[in-house]
């Protein structure tokens, strides 16, 4: 512990446990089976990396190890979902009404003035690309990912409890927590500045302490999640205004490519602010963990995590959730939209729903973040900042040619990139079990690319740590503490996100009710029309109107848009329609539905499968039979000893240490008590 | 364990261990000062409950406890509750409007043919009733109660764990369960009927063996339910038919009382056959776990437990969730009303909602089954079995009266009643626990019944278990096992439930829509004839139409009658009204927004408050050090004394013995290793 005060003081730069060398078995074995990317197909060798790392970096590998193994199935479930979309695009009436060469449907413009109106034909890639990802095989794949999930935790809580045992585990507990330097300091402050009224009491911080830090704290998260949502929101205006000026360009070019090159730029944007956000979220969580003063070090990474994960979470959620529930809905009606600025009207859904958009945001997030920030960044910086780190210590004895031939282990592994710790690696993947759980209902892919993903992202942490890092000091744990709690918690939002996305985002509910309901004849046909209203284009706002005349070869005076509204020459025009308020209904009663019976199997899995393995179950309790009937021996053994002629001394110090253990059985957690009845 | 193959034969006819004699300290002590209604106040004397019953009676008592204590602000809010109902009874609007004297409203006849139109006015008294119940407050009470149950949980998890310190049961697992009698019989008939096979693999059942008792299991349930569901159809049917022929009937005292007779015999007549059934299921559930032949007690006990649960929880709660949820919703509308057997018209809520129907039936089976099963039943059985008992022992040897004088200790316990298990006593609790959290939106008083109850029912066990019943065997057991996953399961189910009966059952949701979409100034004014249809009786079918042309001095064309259409004189006459599809919307929305927000206040609760109460926390832990400071002075003390002169046997047997206490330390689950790391 003396160590730390030196660290801190600055007599020592840094201090870390060595690499072994490469020529000693255990380093040699775990580079060439484990960190390397040519064994992608192997199970890792848990008891080495155990050994070498300790038991902390163990779980985590076979967390990791689970959790890709796991995908192995979701992903092929969710590649045939996808295929099965690919399949039946063709028999898809909606799209292929839209398809139809006779279909004359105008639109309304999707912006004042600059744009025209335009033919729903045109939009018929969209309509049958949103096929893909919006068919009824997505609500059986959302329903089976809520069960993957809570699978995979039962299947974790289980490989946990095999590996406990297997490490010898069961019965460890977390070591007594010391007190941080920085809380004692805190401590010592506060009682020197009271000195004289009652030292006693002032042995813990207080509530009171501890005030302005929280509220720091609170402030500080309202204000970056604040922050977060401002750049989603000033993303929003870049897109409608950019959309709007390129419209009003001279170039026929760029006028025709308008929608890709907003989208894919914004998308752009979007995914260069998370990673620089994510950055900053980080330092500012741990500034203000460090403000807050926790009293153990466990205390304070429970504190820094659980603040780096709602920010980190909410920046990368929150253009998607945006995207998901509130694009297109807030749009307003032709004659009546609803403008932010006074100026910028609010985007809408090309047709075919957001559910393609939503879909095109998540794979360009997830890619980008895994490309980029998993795997540039893990292996760039590291390497970028050891080669500073080599050259600054050769501009100090640049010289010195012939000892840096023969360095000693501690100067190369100085050259190491320190360990900072598993929450970083941990936070990247709980972000994709993010990705790969919460909106999986519009985008089935996901748990493929995670796969692919972690294929890597195991032997390039393995590397990472064989190679790149200061060996880390092993810890032992047992678990891998708060992270399975933020799991399912993950799991449990997964559940609902999912019921919204397929009931509100997807058009499968309107279809449903259109088939059920309204369809004359019980089929799909006239659900295109169904689903849009009519607008007298004489009742447009004067300034509004497009100044776009269209090459329709006739004047437009009906144009139609996507809503459930009554007709100009109804008594009360443009008002919400029946229809409207009946989707909304069956789209509520899914989520409930959806919600709870996705719940109710969930808990299902969770009752069925047990939490600790079978034949661990009966191994712990045979060695519980051992290990009586070895107490039993023993304490029958020592009675021998006492028995046989002992100077008085001696016996005393017999019974002494017998009647020590028979306190210790007493206080032994009452084993011996119930063993010696069963016995 | 010979004993029970001895009873099994008829050798003995019972085997019970014996009261203490009276005069003894411990039973005086615990008749005095737990098993004693004078007593009510105080706290029970669990130490000494569970020295003499053991730590499975114990810790049903201690779960009473906390349950009837917990009950105390539940039932205190309850009360706050409805006293605020009381209070704004005079403020309500919609009661107002119904109560006005110029109210003049005509309905639409409740029954075909022989009931006549009726004013709203006469149902003034119902609809101020039902506002004691359907305001406001109850929404906040439901929540209240919600995070109540997940309190309650939490509470009984640092109970049990205090309890479990305190009787030294931390370190105590369920002794391994030996097969019953009947599994092993079972097994042996199915190897020696395949003798020469495989005898090895013969060991236990297989699934095969298994699957006809499943199947009997699965389809008897089913059954059971069915006609739990029957006989709920058939008190409709009675209803339905009693008050069409009561109407008929030419004495005008039994026609002005018609609703009140109907609903009151109606309800004596559930609760009779809920008494009832709940005997034939207890039996039904016993016999068709006999048949599966589970392999331990436990497992045994298990399924008893799960199945009896099912159906007394079915038969209880089944008429009650078909007044909440089905009764007054599959009515049809005038002119086209429902009809079942083709003559029966469904029945139909008196005006202020079925909430008032509910808070009665629930009011009733609640103190019905309260007074009746577990009072009367649980005192009177017993009293009238141990006179039985004691009549039958008489007229054998009725002349040995000066015998009876002095009967020995076990004679006189043999009169009394068996013990059957804590299973009744549980169930009994849960049900009520059911009934004070599954409908509490209907009906706040219901933690008040229940404890009311409950401060009777403790004593009342007490008194049984010390003086009604023979001695139980003292049992250990460290939770109460199964009955916590049930009580979980009520309260997960309580919270949507309650969602449903508030948007439902309740005006609630009406109300708020009219005030905030409808009302044209905000009001509550104008509701009642908001919720209002017309209809024109020139529309009534041919002998539908009421042959009671009604006092009102004019000739009725039109009534009333609630729910959302479209008027008569619309294009589409009849049809469901847009109003109808909003309020289901907002109904709906209502459900999933209540549901998640008590789910995640549930579990911040659940995560706010430790599972392991700190005081108990710390003296584990300082236990932990002590003991293995214990263990290092042992084995200090232990290498002294082989180190001083021995013969070299007891050498030998000292190393031996050494040796096998590292090995236990090795096997005992690591703490020994962990220790001498941190000492």
């Amino acid at each position: 512990a003396g160590i730390t005060s030196l660290l801190g003081s600055g007599v020592y730069t840094a201090a870390y446990p060595l690499h072994d060398n490469m020529f000693y078995c255990l380093p040699k074995i775990l580079y060439e089976e484990w960190a390397n990317y040519s064994v992608f197909y192997k199970f890792q060798p848990m008891g080495l990396v155990r050994k070498y790392f300790g038991e902390k970096i163990g779980l985590y590998f076979a967390w990791l190890g689970l959790y890709t193994q796991m995908l192995i199935p979701a992903s092929l479930v969710g590649v045939i979902v996808f295929l099965y979309g690919c399949a039946t695009v063709d028999d898809n009436i909606p799209s292929m009404e839209i398809c139809h060469p006779n279909n004359n449907i105008i639109m309304c413009p999707l912006c004042d003035q600059v744009c025209g109106y335009w033919k729903l034909s045109t939009a018929c890639g969209t309509a049958r690309a949103s096929h893909l990802f919006d068919n009824p095989a997505t609500v059986f794949f959302s329903i089976f990912m809520a069960l993957w999930a809570a699978m995979f935790m039962e299947h974790w809580k289980r490989r946990q409890m095999r590996l406990n045992y297997e490490w010898d585990l069961t019965g460890f507990e977390d070591e007594e927590d010391h007190p941080r330097a920085e809380y004692e300091f805190r401590v010592m402050q506060k009682s020197l500045s009271k000195d004289q009224k009652s030292k006693h009491k002032m042995e813990k911080l207080t509530c009171r302490d501890r005030l302005p830090a929280y509220m720091t704290n609170i402030v500080m998260m309202l204000l970056m999640i604040g922050v977060t949502f401002a750049i989603v929101f000033g993303v929003i205006i870049y897109r409608i205004s950019t959309k709007a000026a390129l419209h009003m360009s001279p170039n026929p070019f760029t006028r025709s490519h308008v929608q890709l090159t907003v989208k894919t730029t914004a998308a752009i944007i979007n995914l260069v602010v998370i990673l620089i956000l994510d950055e900053v979220y980080g330092a500012v969580a741990r500034w203000l963990t460090v403000l807050e003063v926790p009293k153990t070090d466990k205390s304070f990474e429970e504190r820094l995590i659980f603040k780096t994960f709602i920010l980190k979470f909410v920046n990368a959620f929150s253009p998607i959730i945006y995207i998901a529930f509130f694009r297109g809905r807030l749009v307003g009606r032709p004659g009546s939209y609803l403008y932010v600025f006074e100026s910028y009207r609010m985007e809408e859904c090309a047709h075919g729903g957001c559910l393609m958009e939503l879909c095109i945001q998540l794979s360009i997030t997830m890619l980008g973040k895994q490309l980029i920030q998993n795997n540039l960044f893990e292996i760039g910086i590291p390497k970028l900042k050891k080669l500073i780190r080599y050259i600054q210590s050769k501009q100090g004895a640049f010289q010195e040619e012939e000892r840096q031939k023969k360095l000693q282990r501690y100067e190369t592994d100085h050259f190491l990139e320190p360990f900072a710790g598993l929450t970083p690696e941990y936070m990247e993947m709980i972000i994709q079990f993010g990705f790969v759980t919460l909106f999986v209902a519009s985008f089935p892919l996901a748990p493929l690319f995670a796969l692919l993903n972690n294929i890597i992202e195991i032997r390039l942490d393995a590397k990472k740590f064989v190679t790149e890092l200061r060996r880390p000091v092993a810890a032992r744990a047992k678990d891998i503490g708060i992270w399975y709690n933020i799991l399912r918690g993950v799991a449990k939002v997964a559940v609902i996100i999912n019921a919204f996305v397929i009931s509100f985002t997807s058009d499968f509910i309107p279809r449903l009710v259109y088939q059920y309901m309204y369809s004359p004849d019980g089929s799909m046909h006239g659900f295109v029309n169904h689903t849009l209203s009519y607008f007298n284009v004489s009742h447009f706002q004067e300034g509004k109107r497009t100044t776009d005349p269209g090459h329709f070869g006739f004047h437009v005076e009906i144009c139609s848009y996507k809503d459930y509204r009554h007709s100009p020459w109804s008594a009360t025009p443009y008002e919400i329609s029946k229809e409207f308020w009946t989707v909304l209904a069956v789209r509520l009663a899914f989520v409930i539905v959806f919600q709870n019976v996705v719940m109710l199997m969930s808990d299902i899995v969770d009752w069925l499968i047990p939490d600790i393995p079978k034949d661990i179950s009966l191994q712990i309790h045979k060695e519980k039979i051992l290990l009586v009937d070895l107490f039993m021996k023993e304490e029958q053994g020592k009675n021998q000893i006492c028995e046989s002629g002992l100077s008085t001394g001696e016996k005393d110090n017999c019974s002494r240490s017998q009647s020590n253990n028979s306190t210790m059985t007493h206080a032994h957690t009452g084993l011996h008590t119930n063993s010696t009845k069963s016995l």
